[in-house]
C-alpha cells in the first residue's frame, strides 16, 4: 500500500486551479504514476511542467481517461457534467472542483477538516465545495463541536481569480486604464456568461453568480445548502451575500455566527487555535488581522477580529481569510484525494 | 426671512469633505451673505473658488468666528473640540462632522430624512453622523416606521476617501506601484494616525478606525450608538463589521435587517421607492443594482439586492451605497444648515 502510485488526470490542467493542483501534487509527493493533463481542444497541445518533465496538455475525451485512477476536475461545471461520468465509467474516482455534482445525494460533498469520513460513501465522484463555504466551514467546525451552531450571517470580499485567470488579467488591465483615465475593457465581471460586465476596477460588485428567483445569487444559496450538507446537519441556516472587490487573490469573510450556548471568548480563540488547517491572527489592538495580501500561497484557513455580538448572548463575529485557489480549491482537492488513497 | 442671509465659515475648507461642502452652499444656492473658508496654518494663505470668486483661506483662530452665523466642521476631532466651543461663544450655530460631540447629550444628531426635528434641541452644537451610519439610518427609516426595527447586522465596504485625499492618493500611487511591480508607499491605511500601515491598493483592511477594549473598532461602535441616538431608541442593536476597499469614493454595506413584524417584500421596495432621498436599483435577475462607481456625485442614498432572508421570518436583507463625501458627509450637514434657517 506504501508503495501504491495512481495515474492521476488533471482537468483543466493550464487553468488558475488546475495550475495550483499540479504544483501541490508535485510538492505534497502525491505518489502519481502517470499525469495526464487535459483541457479544452483549444489549450491541448500545450506543455506543463511537472517534475522536471514537460508533458503535452491532451484534449479532454473520454478516452482520455482510460487507466486513470483519480480525475481532478476543475474546468467548469458543463465539462465535469459531460465527462466526470466518462472517467467513472473507466474506473477513475473524480474529484469535481464544480457545482455540477455537488447537491447530488449520492456524491460526497468534503471538506477534510470537517467530514473526511463522508469520503468512503462515493460512488465514483466526490466533490469539492465552493470556495467561499470551504473557507468558512474550517473556521466554523471547532465551534460548531463545541457549542453547536444555530445561525451564522455572512457577507462575503471575493477575489477575482475565483472566475479564472482571464478575470485577474482583467482586474489588471481595467486598474491600469483607470489610472491612465483610459476606457476600461469590460469582457468578464461580474459573470462571464452573463450580458452585463461592470468594472470591477476600483469597485465592488454585490454579485458573484447568477441570480436565482429568491433574489439571492447561486454563489449565496451554494453558501447556505453546501454548509448544511458538509456538517450534515440541516438545521444550520446560513444567510450570505456575495460580494466581489478588486484584489486578484484572497476571499475574505466577514460572519456573524450564532451558537447554542454561551461560550468564553479565549476558549474559542484557544480552540481554533488548536484546529487543524487554521491560523488564528486576532490582535486587534496591535493592528493585527488576516488580510488577503498576507494569504496568498497559504494553504491554511486565517481567522481573526475574534469578537463577543455586542447584543446576542451566544453570538461572535470573525474575519475569515484564505487563498480562494488554495485552501478554496486546489488545496482541499489533494487532501481529499490524499484522505482517498490513506483509505485504502 | 426669505431674504435673511448668513455668515458662514467652513473649517476644513480644503480638505476632501470642506471641498463639497463649498460646492453645495453655491450649487443649492445656500443664502451666503460672507463666506469665510478657514484651515490649519499649512493651508491658510490658499485661495478657493466660491460664486466666480477667489476667497483667501484664513487659518481656524477663535477671532475667525466674529460674525459667523453658521459654521461647518470638517477638519478631524481635534480642530472640533478645541474650536467648535470657541465658535458657539460668539454666537454661531456649529455643524460637526466630526465625532467629537456626536454623543453628547446636549448635541443633536440629525440626519433630516429620520430625524430633523431634533434640530430644535440644539445648543450651539448639531453633529452630522459618521458616514458609514448616515447611509444606513436612511435607507432603515421607511423600515423603522412601518415595521419596527429589531436589529442590524452590517458588513461594510468602505472607500479610501473616507479618510481624506491623502487616502485617495495613497491608493492610486499604491495601484500604480503594484502594477509596476515596484515597493508599495505605505502612509495612511488604515488608520493615518496609528503605527501600521498596510497596503489598500488590491487587498481589503477589517479596520476602519483604532481598536475598542471589547475588540471593536470605534467605527463600528459609532454604528451602534449613533443609530439609537438618530432614532431615539435604545432597542435597535446594530452589528458591524467596517472594512477598507480599495474604491476611492462610495461605500456600500450589506445590511440584514430584522424587522418586529413580518412584511411584504413589494410593499418594501414601494416603501423605499417612495422615501426621500433613496433611489432603489433592484432587479437582481436584470444585474441591476447600486455600484460604487456609479453613485459618485449623486446625494441619494442607492438601495438594491432586497430580499427575504432565508431563515428568519421578519428578515431581510439590503445592500446600501452612496457617496461617501457627499449624503456621507458634506450633502448631510447642508441638509442641516437648510433644516436650520427654515425653522428661523
Amino acid at each position: 500500500m506504501a508503495n501504491k502510485t495512481y495515474t492521476v488526470a488533471v482537468v483543466g490542467a493550464t487553468g488558475a486551479v488546475g495550475e495550483q493542483m499540479l504544483k501541490f501534487l508535485e510538492e505534497r509527493q502525491f505518489p502519481v504514476k502517470e499525469l495526464r493533463p487535459l483541457s479544452s481542444a483549444r489549450s491541448a497541445g500545450s506543455t506543463i511542467r511537472f517534475r522536471g518533465e514537460d508533458i503535452v496538455v491532451q484534449e479532454a475525451l473520454p478516452e482520455a481517461f482510460e487507466g486513470v485512477d483519480i480525475a481532478l476536475f476543475s474546468a467548469g461545471g458543463s465539462v465535469s457534467e459531460k465527462l466526470a461520468p466518462e472517467a467513472v465509467k473507466r474506473g477513475a474516482v473524480v474529484i469535481d472542483n464544480t457545482n455540477a455534482f455537488r447537491m447530488h445525494p449520492d456524491v460526497p460533498l468534503v471538506v477534510p477538516e470537517v467530514n473526511k469520513e463522508a469520503i468512503r460513501q462515493h460512488k465514483g465522484i466526490i466533490a469539492n465545495p465552493n470556495c467561499s463555504t470551504i473557507q468558512m466551514v474550517v473556521a466554523l467546525k471547532p465551534l460548531y463541536d463545541r457549542y453547536g451552531l444555530d445561525r451564522v450571517i455572512v457577507s462575503t470580499y471575493q477575489a477575482v481569480s475565483g472566475s479564472g485567470w482571464q478575470a485577474a488579467i482583467e482586474l489588471q488591465k481595467q486598474s491600469q486604464a483607470a489610472l491612465n483615465g483610459d476606457e476600461l475593457p469590460l469582457q468578464v465581471m461580474p459573470v462571464g456568461k452573463l450580458d452585463k460586465h461592470y468594472p470591477i476596477a476600483f469597485n465592488v460588485l454585490p454579485q458573484c453568480d447568477v441570480a436565482q428567483d429568491n433574489g439571492f445569487t447561486l454563489e449565496e444559496m451554494k453558501m447556505d445548502r453546501e454548509t448544511q450538507k458538509i456538517f450534515n446537519d440541516h438545521e444550520i441556516k446560513v444567510t450570505a451575500t456575495c460580494v466581489r472587490v478588486p484584489v486578484y487573490r484572497g476571499h475574505s469573510e466577514s460572519v456573524y455566527v450564532e451558537l447554542k450556548k454561551d461560550f468564553d471568548l479565549e476558549e474559542v480563540r484557544t480552540l481554533l487555535s488548536e484546529s487543524s488547517g487554521i491560523i488564528v491572527e486576532d490582535q486587534i489592538q496591535e493592528q493585527i488581522y488576516p488580510m488577503p495580501i498576507h494569504v496568498e500561497n497559504r494553504t491554511e484557513v486565517f481567522v481573526g477580529r475574534i469578537r463577543r455580538d455586542l447584543h446576542h448572548p451566544h453570538a461572535l463575529n470573525l474575519w475569515v481569510v484564505a487563498d480562494n485557489l488554495l485552501k478554496g480549491a486546489a488545496t482541499n482537492a489533494i487532501q481529499i484525494a490524499e484522505a482517498l488513497i490513506s483509505e485504502e
